[in-house]
């Protein structure tokens, strides 16, 4: 026995979804028939309307419905700092600080010799086009790659590259989280918290 | 600084699904924007042609595109059986056994005094009705409703209800999974293993 083709076909969409397997994609689709008509075209439509009205803006990659995006429109940002980041999600992160004015640049992943990811497969070439065409404006790169092994690679990666046209390439301070206790960090945190200690 | 307009309204739609959170549709929306536009465009196809295509069956209550469904349709199915199950999907499940051959009746719910579910909220009434018109084809009705407690007590008002009418009401064993260990199953199973043990 198999479900109506309707119903089997909205699971295999549900499916190609990351984290979503058989049991929970099925859940999702009866879920979705109960569902109200209004929300589930809603739902249709949105899907729909993200793959047409977004793209990446073609200065820092990050999605936009305008081009080139808002940030890279907005000259009263400070235009000599620009943050490297994995994702466009990441912007938002960064924008919720309240504290940050520059411009950014997003990679769209990491260099990965695991996965077989290579500079050129990232958005690193059009991040070196940009800082040699700016006139030197640019004066600082914050690269805000994850605390992983690959995004740890990536920043070594970047700021071999780019020091030597004379930009200064830094990166995020590790250390203990806000509020952190000290007696349920990891050891590798404590560690690179212990490096980066500052005077006080 | 908010997400443009188009993921905005996706994030939203993703967290209508139950068991999703903020931080989930958000990555699934961003995942969707790297998703090709075939499979994007099937998404939201399936999503319209469930609510489009799929209804409950007039008789028995499946989820079906034709009326009556195919189960109610076939009349080589064992007509003096009906299986009452509390959803759709449960009714895939009873057909992989491959060993029951009866007809079905989907509730979408059971009485529960908690939530303030009835008996008329579900599909009992047309149960009761399909019972009466059938000219006393129907011998035994097999309660399939989950080990819960509302389970239980839709269960035990489906009997009190049905067994005055000269029908067989049945419910499912309730005892050890297949390849349980006896140290880890739980003390309530292990007392209606006990309670339900059959003589070797």
């Amino acid at each position: 026995m198999q479900y109506p083709e309707p119903i089997a076909k909205l699971i295999d969409s549900y499916m190609k979804l990351p984290g979503i397997g058989q049991k929970t994609a099925t859940r999702l689709a009866f879920y979705t028939l109960g569902m109200e008509d209004d929300d589930v075209k809603g739902f249709a439509d949105s899907l729909l309307a993200v793959k047409k009205d977004l793209h990446y803006c073609h200065i820092c990659g990050n999605i936009t419905e305008d081009e080139p995006c808002e940030i890279c429109r907005d000259q009263s940002r400070d235009q000599s700092q620009i943050i490297v980041v994995e994702h466009s999600r990441d912007i938002m992160a960064m924008e919720n600080m309240n504290s940050y004015h520059g411009l950014y640049h997003v990679l769209h992943g990491t260099i990965s010799p695991a996965k077989g990811t290579g500079p050129m497969d990232i958005n690193i070439p059009a991040l070196l086009k940009r800082l040699k065409s700016n006139n030197k404006q640019v004066k600082e790169v914050i690269v805000a790659t994850n605390a992983s092994v690959d995004g740890e690679t990536t920043a070594q990666y970047l700021a071999k590259l780019i020091k030597p046209a004379g930009i200064k390439v830094t990166r995020l301070a590790h250390g203990l989280s806000a509020g952190a206790d000290i007696d349920y960090t990891d050891a590798m945190t404590l560690t690179k918290a212990v490096q980066g200690r500052t005077e006080l």
